[in-house]
């Protein structure tokens, strides 16, 4: 059996990264976890969210991995690095492949950041989009309601409209032309992202440019699957399987997955 | 010194990847060689192209480079995969990143293809396209006047619309929603290409592609610069310096930049 892509994120957000997989490379196999029972990470202390990491880190290497994606900012922010040293695959995260995007996409130097407390309080996003150019202006800023909103399968409604135009409020005097999701889970936001920040601004998903580096690695390894055999995916969160499996099925228009729950750390 | 990133072409289009590199990475150092005196690459058969190609690979490949970039399409489809195995250096073609980015783009997946005939008849586009996504629909077109009229200079005026407009004709028709252009010249005339499909189709430079890719395999291999000192690039063309020159510095907003001449091959 062909070897896997490993998805990793605090609970469903890391879906919006493995459906641009699937969409971008239609013959690989995903085995994803979410750790929605201790989701969200954003909030917590840093060190506590490397071992979650690591945790999930784990359980997925066990699953015969080609590469492992960590499609969580809170957790690439603190734990990429390690992980990367320590594993013999490939390891990415999300925060470059969006850096490197927006920088592609702006044209005046002034980029918004939107992230969870722990993705604003690490600089990641400054780090990397000033090494890479240091002339860029950043505007961060911290959404803690944002993941909670998605988790609970609400990132559609009139509730969710609101708390967007609140939250993104302080950005639009700003002259942004570039606006990175710092978070895996605000893709399912982004229709109510971008029609509050209006046509001026780009909207960079994390998602999709990190499956774009996927693909553009995998080439460069020489270690994408020739098939086109439709791969079995599979699904694990710590938590309920109810409500992932309705945000799953639906984000990922797939009616027949399967999420099976699992227990971390394993005993 | 650092080592540079070489870049390559038949003669000044691979200067639209070069500027998107200096763009993206503007702290590395770019040694670039054109080779204007045999150009066009597209009609020629594909043995003198590749024995064109690896002329310009070996003189580069003496500069102390970390990476080279076959930034010429016709190049890239009969000479990428001889060079990146002979080579210890990463080699990347300009193909591979137009076809990704276009998978990305594209919701019809119906996609044209721009390219010189040498291009065109190599079909590395549809291979690129349909491994990633089988069920992709191509519309090649081969588009021999378009290098002559950007080596000439002459790739803004009446003229060039004209040429445009009457070589596009043909795709005007096929519900395209991205087109890909499959030279490195072509970039410089990308305001009319887009001017004449009208805003329903994404136009896709390999240029722009090509320069994340190089950012993103830079990046995992960690062999980017950490430096934020101008760099000194390097430019040689084996034709004249003076229209090179000419579109060069209108090109790259340099005025200062210097060409030199070479003679391939090497004696």
């Amino acid at each position: 059996m062909d070897k896997a892509i490993g998805v990793m994120d605090s609970g469903i957000g890391g879906l919006t990264v493995a459906k641009e997989i699937m969409r971008q490379l239609p013959n690989e196999r995903i085995v994803y976890v979410g750790d929605t029972a201790r989701c969200p990470y954003g909030p917590r202390p840093s060190q506590e969210v490397k071992e979650f990491t690591w945790e999930m880190a784990k359980f997925l290497y066990h699953h015969d991995l080609k590469m492992l994606i960590i499609a969580c900012n809170t957790a690439t922010a603190v734990a990429l690095e390690e992980i990367q040293e320590a594993f013999d695959i490939p390891v990415i995260g999300v925060i470059a492949p969006g850096a490197r995007a927006a920088i592609k996409h702006t044209k005046n130097d002034h980029i918004g950041i939107l992230g969870t407390i722990g993705t604003v309080r690490s600089k990641a996003y400054e780090h990397s989009l000033h090494d890479l150019r240091p002339t860029i202006e950043t505007y961060p800023l911290a959404c803690p309601k944002f993941v909670p909103l998605v988790e609970s399968g609400e990132h559609a409604g009139s509730m969710a409209k609101k708390i967007v135009a609140e939250t993104l409020q302080p950005l639009k005097s700003k002259h942004l032309d570039t606006l990175i999701l710092g978070c895996t889970h605000y893709p399912l936001l982004q229709p109510l992202i971008e029609q509050f920040m209006g046509p001026s601004v780009s909207v960079i998903s994390s998602g999709d440019e990190t499956a774009r580096e996927v693909s553009a690695i995998l080439a460069y390894r020489n270690d994408l699957n020739g098939h086109n055999v439709e791969p079995r995916h599979h699904f694990y969160t710590t938590g309920s399987t109810t409500i992932f499996g309705r945000v799953a099925k639906e984000w990922l228009k797939n009616d027949k997955l399967r999420v099976e729950m699992i227990r971390l750390p394993r005993g």
